[in-house]
């Protein structure tokens, strides 16, 4: 197959040069990885290839699926592990990494990155995705994008939107409403498409309240050119087409993979009935065409070969960067090279690295920790697995297994467990169905812990687990997945040789039942209720008082940071510029990642205890200071006002917290805000509270009002005793039914319709 | 203005005998409280007054908003209390009293019962409800009906429907899914429809998923008429008619009250220009004839004058099989009636017995505790008020109140505390804010504590209230609101003269943080999401695995109940009957309310672990053996299925819990249910699992999987690692999108589209 390395020139054809059938065929694709060429104008094939976390570019010799095997690629750690690290510039040059492979491999997009929001734990793709707040997952994807994309090659930003379980994801409907669509699971998307421009967007195959993403007018045109200003092209998840005529002229630019042509026939035959205008095809073309001209402008921009080392360097590096010490009691880390160490259980030998589904990367090498402790340290004194994650184990075998473990940590000053999910548990394509580690897992864990308490667990999971040994365990390194480099990593932070740094992206709750989308995740009858609305991740976990086994943003190190007073100013732009002042105040370089949450006291709206709004990285050595700065953009302080059907900006004295962690706050300090200017017409439908709030409507209703309350007097103490809130019953009483009730009381002479309306066309017209 | 009691022979006349302003004129009031007469053809006007627990008819000499001084009447417990006795054959004794006093008045609807759910304790009109559990409210529901209208009046089912607040009530839309809907907030009304027929079921005044209550003709029409089978008039709340022309021919036949004849000159408009058909216009006046017609022969039923006296001991009954028994630590109660007693509370001296709003009864007495308990005692020693309900009391006031109450406990025996929520703080017209008794009473009740730890806390209040000293205090009666007789039958139960036996219709929670509703309540920009979906009360608390203060159905007795085996079978009509021992194993006579609860596990849907779904109210002397049966509806073992819309009982082995509390469980047993013959149709968007799962469609498509699976062999191992479920990947796959893969797959000679639409046509026709 052609593809757009083997043309020479740019392309210079547009949708204008074609024939309808060839505008129809490049809108979808020529088989599982490519676009249609197009010879007689000489469009060349693009080819189009998963990740993100890697590169997964089939065989030739692959099936026609897309699921055969692929090419060696540098495996990094998932978006699970990567987003643990919250720093924008190591991201970054992840990001360059695999820009780099892509382009050596002759392909034109990375398929990636995906920055849907982790709504439930349960969701068995969460290890794609960066977290359960839209700044960390806009902030962190727009590095990813930026990074890729320097290297002349494209991203496909992920999976647009409300995509947040596997579960029937081709046919349920996620039911969000309005604020929680936008201020939560779209805010991210526009954030990386505002900041970083990817060359496409991959539609998602899920409905969203009711109408196919791919079918989606308002998401795919509304929303995300004509308010974000998106310039690249929209593609399908992989046979996420319902009905292609639908789709095309609501946004969808590129049906992937291959539909042999069906669906191209169909949007010839829609614009020769004349259902289909044949513009909306030329858009399409046209998108189509800008892809490939990308691409050739792109292609050939790195020369390979590939430089396996620096690349399993840096992917080392980042696995490092993903850990997060949850716990570290007494010290019991950084080991010593020569203690006398136990390591125990499976994964340390056969890692899990990364999960199963499209993301699956074919490594250029791959790491055990087993080996990489051995190889640092010199006091291992014996390795037992602990346990097997095959599918059948036999009783006897499993209590060998345990026995042998125990065996070893009663031997050693220290064992060191890893402890997870065994891959089965997580993939794309299903969710899961609880948040445990299996049962033979924390029996063992429980039965080394009565051999030697000085144990450290190291856990490798994708998505979130319960962790009911949290008070058991004095240290505990949470190791996501890691990528090919993880078994490296972990022995750099277990001994000391890379300082911990990474912090948690979602929150790790008690209890499957305590978290937010418990009671409808995965829904029912085709239909996901985002019931939990606005409260997802610790947003719930703070509204609602509960407690957690680790917030969001929590994450120690071998050292300590202190945090001076904080300020915070408006900017020319209109930002709030954050400053602090931080000192590593322990005997070791590291790096704290320090947060700033807002709020707002007094809201007229419903807001979450606290938002996170931005956050920075900072490497300090023992005893040094740095003045960090962080941006609160001012558009990051809006919410979205469904009667307005905008964003606003409220006016007010918002609160600004420096903090650790998201109940590790450090410093506080306030900011007055300005509000957008604002004021919702009156209508009849408009409550007295609303009329009485209005600038110009508000002191004639007042009046009127006191008279209207003093000519009822004593005969309200019937049903009204003492102390009853005669304002608050008429607060939110409609001005348009207020005639009726005066007419009644005064006999007919009271408040006529008229009256009514001429005072609302007066104080709109008084607005403007 | 002539009333129904002047007319002297039955009504004849019918809609087709009126002109059409005659019968716009009969669908609209003729002032607060009576319909229109039409003198030309003998249609008397007839009078509506408020309700429910009592008869609030205006005075002649009143104003025209209908808020004037009413005639005195009997004000039994308010639905929070009346309710807590779970006794139908109580509470149809209270509906016949309540119909004898409507009857005499010559009033022909008594305004109520009202059977809203409880959705959350904030709502400032809870204490007209019931409960949280629609069993509950249907069934005690009926029973007020029934022994209302048996006397030759008529009642107003209201507010329907799923008006859960006061906050914004006349705009805002209650945002419901359709499970939630039908199990939770309109499964109560059916059962008072279908079991009582109310002679008017009353519209609320908000928006239902958007559309006004009073125009909607799903609601009232296909919900209420088509399938319920109602067969009375449809009334709006005073006030809630937004649009009329669009109200009736919705189903809304009565507006309410008087429009001064604009709306009517509204209908006879539209019917002139033709835009609403005349035949809807005779719809509803005949149904106001009906009514009228039904006054007319129940007029003059009961004869006056009222017996004072009967009715007063009657609402003393009521109220003492109101009251509940929260917790009796070491049998502190009941009091001898020689102890010395501290009586302490302002409540006990100014009872709150009912709350504002327009079910505001004028009390033909008023009893207070505090005299009853000294005509009822010998030993009280003294009576302290302990704080000051009054808007404005100072810090002086304060302290020397708390003083004076500290020094009478610490002279006494026992303190009786009386605390609860002063009126304000509740009321028809707006919500509560928070679920707290006033700092100041706590502060009271810990100095109390402090002097004199045996102290019994006596609670009047309407709404649900946290109890933070529920740990701390040895005995808690909680009072709620008890109407006029309160003070006696509080008397009464303080000194085991009355045996308590109300339980808990309502969970009393810990923290507001913790209730279902508390992120969508009162909600914002006139929508009010119930994210809490079929999870609400009790459902909650239990599902999430939640600590309560005392749950739904709590509720103890100076006597203790022993529960036998249970049985539970399927009787000749497809109910279960269940039956289970109940033995007195205390000293005196008690009562015993008996619950049944049902649960499936394995269910296809979604189901709270317990639902309530028959109760008992046992009378039993010491020693006493009864066995009781209860019957649990086999319609009520349905669940709303939303793809189907319609009710479907689902086959299976069904839990049966015979409990005290829904957290006393004290005998299990499980019944086997055949389910409802039931088969979706298969379609395009039928997943690969319910075709699969399908009779006649599986067993080919099982094969064929099989076959394809088997083809693609070891390449998935590639994104498949060992052990990831294929087949639970495929399961959620649209049948309509398979033949697109397995042509890529296969090269196009794989599954056809017509194939596919074949097999469909096949399955579907095979089962009819």
């Amino acid at each position: 197959m052609t593809d757009v390395t083997a043309t020479g020139t740019a392309l210079e054809v547009t949708a204008s040069d074609l024939t309808l059938e060839e505008k129809a065929s490049l809108t979808s694709g020529a088989s599982f990885w490519y676009t249609k060429p197009i010879e007689r104008v000489g469009v060349p094939a693009i080819m189009v290839t998963d990740g993100p976390h890697g590169l997964r570019k089939q065989r030739e010799s692959g099936d026609h699926l897309g699921i055969g095997d692929s090419v060696p690629a540098t495996c990094f750690p998932p978006a699970v592990g990567l987003g643990s690290s919250w720093d924008v510039e190591l991201i970054h040059r992840v990001g360059e990494a695999l820009g780099i492979e892509t382009s050596i491999e002759n392909v034109a997009v990375l398929l990636g990155p995906g920055i849907n929001i982790k709504r439930s734990p349960l969701c068995g793709r969460n290890f794609e995705y960066l977290s359960e707040d839209p700044i960390v997952s806009g902030v962190l994807g727009a590095a990813i994008v930026n990074g890729i994309q320097s290297k002349g090659v494209g991203t496909s930003l992920k999976h647009f939107a409300a995509n947040n379980q596997e579960n029937d994801r081709m046919r349920a409907s996620s039911d969000v409403d309005p604020r929680p669509l936008r201020e939560i699971y779209l805010r991210g998307f526009q954030r990386v498409v505002e900041d970083a421009q990817p060359w496409t967007v991959m539609c998602s195959y899920n409905r969203i309240n009711g109408v196919y993403a791919s079918e989606d007018p308002w998401l795919l045109t509304q929303v995300l050119r004509d308010e974000w200003g998106f310039e690249g092209l929209v593609v399908s998840d992989w046979g996420a087409v319902n009905d292609r005529v639908v789709g095309l002229p609501a946004g969808l630019d590129l049906e992937m993979p291959s539909s042999n042509g069906v669906t191209d026939a169909q949007i010839v035959a829609a614009v020769r009935e004349g259902s289909l205008g044949e513009e909306a095809v030329d858009v399409a073309a046209d998108r189509v065409l800008d892809l490939v001209r990308k691409a050739q402008a792109g292609a050939g921009a790195v020369a390979g070969p590939l430089d396996v080392d620096a690349h399993h360097a840096l992917a080392r590096e980042a696995a490092g960067r993903s850990i997060v010490l949850l716990k570290n009691e007494g010290g019991v880390l950084p080991l010593a090279k020569d203690a006398k160490i136990a390591v125990i259980g499976e994964f340390a030998q056969k890692p899990r690295y990364q999960g199963a589904g499209s993301s699956m990367i074919n490594p250029t090498r791959l790491d055990n920790a087993l080996d990489e402790i051995r190889a640092a340290a010199t006091g291992v004194v014996a390795y037992a697995p602990g346990f097997s994650n095959a599918l059948q184990v036999s009783e006897e075998e499993t209590a060998s297994l345990r026995a042998e473990a125990v065996a070893a940590a009663s031997t050693a000053e220290v064992a060191v467990v890893f402890l997870g999910l065994p891959a089965r548990l997580e993939s794309e394509g299903y969710d899961r169905e609880d948040i445990d580690i299996p049962a033979a897992q924390l029996a063992l864990l429980d039965a080394v812990l009565a051999a030697n308490p000085n144990t450290v667990v190291v856990l490798s999971n994708g998505g979130v687990v319960a962790l009911p040994f949290a008070d058991r365990v004095p240290a505990i390194l949470e190791g996501w997945l890691l990528g090919q480099a993880g078994g490296g990593a972990t022995a750099d932070v277990l001994f000391g040789d890379v300082n911990p740094s990474g912090k948690l992206t979602e929150t790790i709750p008690e209890r499957l039942e305590d978290t937010p989308a418990f009671l409808d995740f995965p829904g029912e009858f085709l239909h996901v209720r985002y019931g939990e609305g606005l409260y997802v991740g610790y947003r719930w976990y703070d509204v609602r008082r509960m407690g957690v086994t680790f917030p969001f943003g929590h994450g120690l190190s071998y050292t300590t940071f202190a945090y001076g007073d904080s300020n915070a100013a408006v900017d020319a732009n209109g930002d709030v510029e954050v400053t602090v002042a931080v000192t590593n105040t322990g005997e070791r370089a590291g790096r704290e990642v320090v947060q700033v949450y807002t709020s707002l006291s007094g809201s007229a709206v419903q807001r979450a205890p606290r938002e996170l709004k931005a956050f920075a990285s900072v490497a300090l050595e023992p005893g040094q200071t740095e003045t960090v700065t962080l941006t609160v953009r001012r558009k990051d302080l809006a919410y979205w006002n469904v009667s307005a059907d905008r964003w606003i900006v409220e006016g007010g004295e918002y609160t600004i917290e420096v903090a650790a962690s998201s109940r590790d706050i450090r410093s506080n300090t306030t900011v007055a805000i300005v509000g957008d200017a604002f004021t919702l017409p009156l209508s009849r439908s408009s409550s007295l509270g609303e009329v009485m709030r209005h600038p110009i409507a508000g002191p004639i209703v007042q009046a009127a009002m006191a008279q209207m309350m003093g000519g009822l007097g004593d005969e309200t103490a019937s049903i009204m005793p003492e102390g009853v809130d005669m304002s608050k019953m008429m607060e939110s009483f409609p001005i348009g039914r207020v005639g009726m009730m005066a007419g009644l009381a005064g006999g007919g002479e009271g408040v006529s319709e008229e009256m009514i309306d001429g005072l609302i066309a007066m104080a709109n017209a008084a607005q403007g």
